[in-house]
């Protein structure tokens, strides 16, 4: 170990469905090297992230903290230059914290006043994290990388822009980038953080390798563009039902998000083969740094995190991209690989525990033997990676969607105060409770694909009672105590105990 | 006008109940001048504040935000250094924004690492504001007063300590204190208040008159001490069947804020009756500076607010202080006085509309014709002031208590993060939702005074349904979006319109 530390990384891809890997039973996608990482660490099948959009949800997983704590409740949203993120953590800690791709960060205007919401994500590193390599999608150093190999400038200029012949009659997602395979964005990523790791030296890090991929478009290089058969595509998981009795904000969101494309069989067999490739790509290239890693023995000495910031419907509930109500946006793929001896007991284990984005820190924090603050709001992981489960493991997650900013709540005349969601997702149910529009509930156990809203139905009126009971007493144990110094459980009392003689 | 502008006189008592006024009907109390300032103004018989207890109070007041929004929840929780307050706001704006007495405001550690909790309230002005004079009780200028004016060091020293006799039968609160009423911190505070204004020359300002009384001790300089007799103090509204089958907090609570003494016939006589000259001390001076106002020509260019940072019990619910649940403590006086000629409609005028604490800072904003921004999470009453009353004015009041600070709930073995509760009070219920302990719902059309807890009645099943949707809503719409540069509302939308050709 570095200096007897961990290293820590963290990698997150963008957009990526939690089935979408072969150890989890996809019908199709092969992802052997993330399949070969989960043998060797605990793959967690029910991790969610606290919002189902890029902002927010990594928000979420930087600051270990709800997003009505971090106050970054979308995109283009500022973190507020007060709140500490993973950079700040390991940073004070005497590690090199670094960054290798996207953030989707955005700096506080009342500390900057020169900042710029929309071109901060492309500018700037995550507040507390070297900028060693920016890239959301437009990278600048990976655009002079292609300039460098010889593409043409057009290419630099709009490189996921795909050449269809005149005749064409598939999808545009079937053809291929006009970039080759070896200067795709995830290679040349993964190239970036090999040499990070290669230049870093004694001290302990913390990278977060950040692809930008399978975020829309989806275009892929040759040949993961027809790597796989779009035959092969299993069908999305809809139902004419829910466009016959939808949700109000269901019909008008999937218009707005682009859903309407995937009706067509021909459009979602392509775009999910093409998706799937994409996938295979990024596994391909992490198979490439793990086996760099064991070469330059980092295997033993880094805490590795794979995950998603959110998912991706393809299709799924007559959808495109991500938020609304279901679980393939809210479900990430998640594998943590400790490789301290005391976690060799779990290791190739499926573990269905739930787990919120904001358990990366306290558990990146655990295991690096540092402190995790109260103000952190998830739990560690390390014990569950020990083989320990006490009966005190949550029974539930919980989201927070804020979407005042889209075209679908002008169009049904809700105000933006009343564009907020809360969502509470046990074993058995999926509640939202909105409000300015009805509620969605969810009765998983006979309807597991979130098909048939039951919220209007007496019969579960009990039940939604609780869930509401629930949502407010996770707000109320999740208020913000940035600025609390003592509790009296971290000190006597306040003046004298009136409860002695 | 000064520069054509009008001046604000914000003024705030400590722990004044709303009934203390001769014009709502006080049976005992006179309050000449407070009772003057409504004739020519607008008294607010149901204004709320959104946490009972000094800090929090305030600091919803003074940034017109919601506790959780502004993440200031108890006394010793500093308020963070990105919350604009009053004093921003007006001295944004031009003004010389100063302060007269007491903020119980705490810098923020984040960005001060010498900032002491415990001190900060003595010894700093809150944000914003220029420390004219600052008091939370010991003022260090009051203390210089009393030591200039010939008292003994042991006077400046504690201050509201009386003499009592060795065969002492009454309770403290009879004696008089050892200043004289001319050196008492209410006459000092008056006097410096118009020290102020005699030497703020041409430029608007504004002034947060802040007095210190009637917070106990329940003490006061002759002949304030002994102007109201004992025996004609109200009893207090209380019954034993509120102690028979009590709330579990409501027992603990009540030994911990010191309600037992209360028990006691004479002391809740003679405490009362103290309290009561306090207030008609305050009433007193402030006699006085609205005299010299109108001597010096202030009265027509100065908006005027009067208020309390909460209630006080004295023996109400078998209670002392403040918190807890009772209207009591939540219900606070409060006057406007618009001088301008558009509010000349409503002079003399009582209303029920539903206040919050938050409004006062967007009222003194609109009628001095400065912008009010989206983070304020109060309304201007400036409209009920001119006399309009849109159907669109709140129907309910809202609070926010965070109680894990004291002996109760450690005694009770509730954890920290569950010592938290939401309140909804409307026209007819009173409401409390706790996440660590029993709910609390009272029907104020059957029960105004808020003694039988009916939050298990099963025939309230339906009405406690509803009212936890409006505390989520509540919370939903009210999120902090201080970060939050546009919405669909204030800018056309995200991209291009899909609902369009």
């Amino acid at each position: 170990m570095s200096g007897g530390r961990l290293n820590v990384l963290f990698i997150m891809t963008d957009q990526m469905r939690a089935d979408c890997m072969s150890r989890v039973g996809h019908a199709v996608v092969r992802t052997p090297h993330l399949d070969g990482l989960a043998s060797d660490g605990v793959l967690f099948r029910r991790a969610y992230v606290q919002s189902a959009v890029c902002g927010p949800s990594r928000m979420c997983f930087y600051t270990g903290r709800y997003p009505h704590a971090n106050r970054s409740p979308w995109n283009e949203v500022p973190l507020p230059a007060d709140e500490k993120t993973m950079g700040h953590y390991f940073g004070d800690a005497g590690y090199r914290a670094a960054l290798c791709g996207k953030t989707h960060y955005t700096p506080d205007p009342l500390v900057d006043p020169s900042a710029q919401p929309e071109q901060g994500i492309r500018r700037t590193a995550l507040a507390g994290l070297e900028p060693w390599e920016l890239n959301d999608g437009r990278g600048e150093g990976w655009l002079a990388h292609l300039r460098s190999r010889g593409y043409a400038e057009e290419v630099a200029g709009d490189p996921f822009r795909v050449d269809m012949p005149a005749d064409a009659d598939r999808d545009h997602s079937a053809y291929p980038t006009r970039f080759r395979r070896e200067d795709s964005d995830t290679a040349f990523m993964t190239d970036r953080a090999m040499a990070f790791m290669d230049g870093a030296g004694d001290s302990p890090w913390f990278l977060h390798l950040s692809y930008f991929k399978p975020h829309l478009p989806i275009v892929a290089p040759y040949p993961y563009n027809e790597l796989y058969d779009p035959a092969d595509s299993p069908a999305p998981n809809r139902s004419p039902e829910e466009l016959e009795r939808p949700h109000p904000f269901h019909v008008p969101f999937r218009i707005e998000r682009g859903g309407v494309a995937y009706d067509d069989e021909d459009v979602w067999r392509q775009r999910r083969a093409t998706y799937y490739g994409l996938i295979t790509e990024i596994d391909d290239h992490l198979g490439r740094l793990f086996h760099f890693m064991k070469d330059r023995g980092l295997w033993e000495n880094t805490l590795i995190v794979f995950t998603s910031d959110h998912g991706e419907y393809v299709g799924d509930h007559w959808m495109f991209e991500k938020e609304l109500f279901y679980d393939e946006a809210y479900n990430v793929p998640f594998i943590v690989r400790d490789p301290r001896s005391c976690a060799d007991g779990t290791r190739g284990r499926m573990m269905d525990e739930f787990v919120e984005s904001l358990d990366v820190l306290p558990t990146c924090l655990d295991a690096c033997g540092l402190e995790t603050p109260p103000v952190l709001q998830g739990r560690s992981l390390v014990p569950l990676l020990r083989g320990e489960h006490g009966s005190g493991w949550r029974k539930e997650v919980f989201a927070d969607w804020d979407f005042r900013f889209y075209w679908t709540p002008k169009k049904l005349g809700i105000p933006s105060e009343k564009c907020r969601g809360w969502m509470v997702r046990d074993d058995r149910f999926k509640y939202w409770h909105f409000n300015g529009m009805p509620d969605v509930l969810f009765d998983l156990a006979t309807d597991p694909g979130e098909l048939r809203n039951v919220a209007g139905d007496p019969r579960y009126a009990e039940t939604i009672e609780d869930l509401r009971v629930r949502l407010m007493d996770w707000r109320m144990s999740n208020e913000d105590e940035s600025r609390v110094s003592w509790t009296y459980e971290r000190r006597p009392g306040f003046g004298r105990n009136p409860f002695v003689a």
